[in-house]
């Protein structure tokens, strides 16, 4: 069975007698056949003694309880008479800030002598090597733990590794949110793209504008997040790791806003006279972008990411078109017939306010694709279906960054056993020169909610995400053999099971530990 | 959007008025815009009084605590001061047994003058009708409860309703199974077809052959059924009306088997020497009937139900065909080169090991189709796609009683909203005289086990398999209308959600209550 995969790597084949896996595969391993004996009430997590001893982490003191209750399910931290001890040291010190598009997640974990030494550069760094060493531990026939000596240098193939959730087509309980990033933090996973807002509801509960929630969320007080929701999504986030990025989809995709916010969207007509349906915002009105502008400015200061995504996919022209104050717009500007000239003028503003506040902005291809001036743009973020390398490459011609979704659209239900659709996709197989292919800055899991709530959220998600995962993660050639990738990925995901997330099985089989609602 | 549903039934539109839906839909209902409140602390069930009052019922009693808490979640029984009550009146006052394939589930349910009687004819009839209650009652944006006045006469269209799960191809916890049959009564489904065993697994725990799941079982202690699991299965299932068909798949399908009983699967040769591997049951030794005698008479005495599910699907006839030994016994009994008529020796054999137990067997359809004596068959189920019609044409022409399966593959991951899929079938849509159609007992959605366990098990079964619980048990005329059985089934969705099952979204939107994991 394995014709299909001809690399010739000798170390792939030893890596594999040791049978203890990591998913996403490091891209150095040495492994070896020696082990040691973990003992719960013996293991402790420490740092590399500092001249300055109160220099201890919240970060990762909160990553040592988290992962020892990984390691050692149902053992509670015991530290007296430690034998084996992971030792920490970082490169830079910094644990009060954020992840972010230029944090270092590179590491260097080192198994030997009943010891372990873990060096990363950043505190998000070490965070990844956490979760491999809990990778590495295993467990043999009579529950005794055993890591084997190995050394691992790592580090990731690109730099952002996204998930998006749509929590407004369906609501998703912030605890489905929670468990979704516990979930990503386990594959490498360091973006949560938070797709906030769209036509069927607005769920965030804003300061300035309360009414958007009140009058656009399915429900005023069930069906919202709060500011302290917000923040704990960040900083729950932010523990494992992971960047929270808020989209805020406009001129399109914004039905539910009109709901709080009266003049924002455009009023459709029908022979001469509103029909008393909206469309896409207004850009002619200057109250437009004072709005937005102070959205925008609330949406900064909450959430503490240097990006925010503006959306701009799919806005229909055929309401702008109706409405004769817009065509009157189009016509002192100069615009012609040409309705895409009026939305690049709209997210040109837009960008620019956001500039302003001192934040990036990503789009989605929508606006790259129509619009002729592209100086304006930063990230680019390519999600339709077809030659996406080929949209891809414009993108990096452009000289803008770009990040890859289209085949990466999880929502669609799917046999689970095709998760290799997910593995087999190589983001830089396109001609162009090292720097343009430098601006792919990495890769995003979408999970559109039209048939997509807590009830089906975690199946749906993994295990099919971490093929991606490894794919954004893992070196591409060592990675490239889907029937290698396969016995992997099955214990990465009895993993997960055991970990408490409900990802679907992979093909017929079993886990040591079943998934069993209730019990996690 | 009600050009598709031309049908003219004023009834239906009235009964929409009311918003209190029942899902799947009642055969008769007169509703009515009179409500009637009702309070937890104030209410309670109650059976009609008897001359002897000890006539109190188990599974009622039972049933009452549990609708309690699906009525007025989050409140505890109290009966003092009842100003509501729900009165029981049974015609046959039978707790003691199971229910079968001839149990009336016959009810009337009249709400009128703030209190219901409900009447049945059997127990089982009584619980279809609880059910009904239950979901008769609604809540205004207060909290309070409220019934509308109604009256409703109610029984099945099709006596055999049943859903299968597969326990080989993945192991199911018990609770998964339990959660399933909750959710079964919910939809008025009453037979849980057990596929317990299979090539991949033998997870029964045989009294007389322990060593089936010993070395059969995924693991011999965590992935079995002990004798008191199933006896849990069947007592939780019998409280809810539900029967438990097994089903003990030959001569294929049989590969599990054959690690904990020697002797029994055929050996395959390769070259005129035995290959090492092993092909369907052999079905020339005595020893092999002397076994299944022995096995099938445990079953018959583990599972109260006087049917049992034989297979007989998918006889591969390759390694029959490369064993010396089995040609032999095929010239002797004169069969030439047609292996089907060897199945059909083996099939006629069993089959009349389960008449002498006194047990009705049932077969898949391969067994029909393959053999030419089928007057010892009694009941055939259906699953092969195609003109599955025509097969269930062909079933009842030669006089055999069927189940329709081949519809209802829910294992197949699919678009949750192409539920209508499942809806838009009618299992007597052949032409044939009132007696053949009288044949069709039933049908049954499969829940196959390759890619599905614990993980999805809810959210792929729910609310897809209510879709065909309505057709099995509506009236066709009044349940024709997908658009207007949408809201119906939107809302049944929430209820589900509320009772703790995980069901998927059919749409975009929201239900009051979410499924929170954890909070159920």
């Amino acid at each position: 069975q394995d014709f299909k995969c001809n690399s010739k790597s000798i170390y792939l084949r030893y890596f594999c007698i040791s049978f203890h896996y990591v998913w996403p595969l490091p891209q150095i391993v040495i492994p070896s056949p020696e082990r040691y004996q973990l003992k719960p009430q013996s293991f402790s997590f420490g740092y590399r003694r500092y001249l300055d001893t109160k220099h201890s982490c919240s970060v990762l003191d909160a990553a040592f309880k988290r992962y020892f209750s990984i390691l050692f399910p149902g053992y509670t931290y015991g530290d007296e008479n430690e034998v084996f001890t992971l030792t920490i040291s970082l490169d830079r010190h910094d644990c009060q800030g954020y992840p972010n598009q230029d944090s270092s997640e590179r590491y260097k974990l080192s198994v030997f002598a009943g010891q372990a030494s873990l060096n990363a550069e950043t505190v998000w760094g070490s965070l990844r090597g956490l979760e491999t060493f809990s990778q590495l531990v295993y467990q043999d026939d009579f529950g005794s733990y055993y890591v084997n000596k190995t050394e691992i240098e790592d580090y990731p193939q690109f730099n952002y590794r996204g998930i998006l959730l749509d929590t407004s087509r369906h609501y998703l309980p912030v605890q489905a949110i929670l468990k979704t990033l516990d979930a990503m933090a386990y594959s490498k996973f360091n973006v949560f793209h938070w797709h906030l807002v769209d036509d069927p509801s607005f769920p965030y509960q804003s300061q300035k504008f309360p009414d958007l929630s009140n009058k656009g969320a399915f429900h005023p007080v069930t069906h919202i997040y709060t500011q302290s929701d917000v923040r704990r999504v960040i900083s729950y986030a932010r523990m494992r790791g992971i960047r929270v990025l808020p989209e805020f989809d406009s001129p399109g995709h914004t039905k539910s806003w009109g709901k709080g916010q009266s003049e924002l969207l455009t009023s459709c007509y029908r022979g001469g006279t509103p029909s008393g349906t909206f469309g896409p915002v207004n850009p002619t009105l200057p109250s437009t972008y004072q709005f937005m502008a102070s959205l925008l400015k609330e949406v900064a200061s909450v959430f503490p990411d240097p990006y925010i995504h503006l959306g701009g996919d799919e806005v229909d022209f055929s309401c702008w078109r109706s409405n004769p104050y817009i065509r009157a717009f189009m016509r002192k500007m100069g615009f012609g017939l040409d309705f895409s000239k009026l939305e690049a003028f709209y997210i040109e503003k837009i960008v620019n306010i956001t500039s302003v506040l001192r934040k990036t902005s990503i789009v989605w291809q929508d606006v790259f694709d129509y619009h002729e001036r592209r100086k304006f743009l930063s990230v680019v973020e390519v999600w339709k279906q077809g030659c996406y390398l080929c949209e891809v490459r414009r993108v990096v011609k452009a000289g803008l960054r770009v990040i890859l979704a289209s085949p990466w659209y999880l929502d669609q239900p799917g046999p689970t056993h095709n998760w290799a659709r997910y593995y087999n996709v190589w983001p830089l197989a396109f001609k162009g020169t090292e720097k343009q292919k430098s601006l792919v800055i990495g890769g995003e899991v979408c999970l559109w909610g039209e048939y997509v709530d807590a009830t089906n959220l975690s199946p749906r998600l993994w295990p099919r995400a971490s093929a991606a995962a490894e794919r954004l993660w893992s070196n591409e050639r060592q990675t490239s053999c889907v029937e290698r990738a396969f016995p992997r990925l099955q214990e990465f995901r009895c993993k997960l099971l055991r970990r408490g997330i409900q990802a679907e099985p992979l093909s017929v089989g079993h886990c040591k530990h079943e998934y069993q609602s209730g019990i996690f």
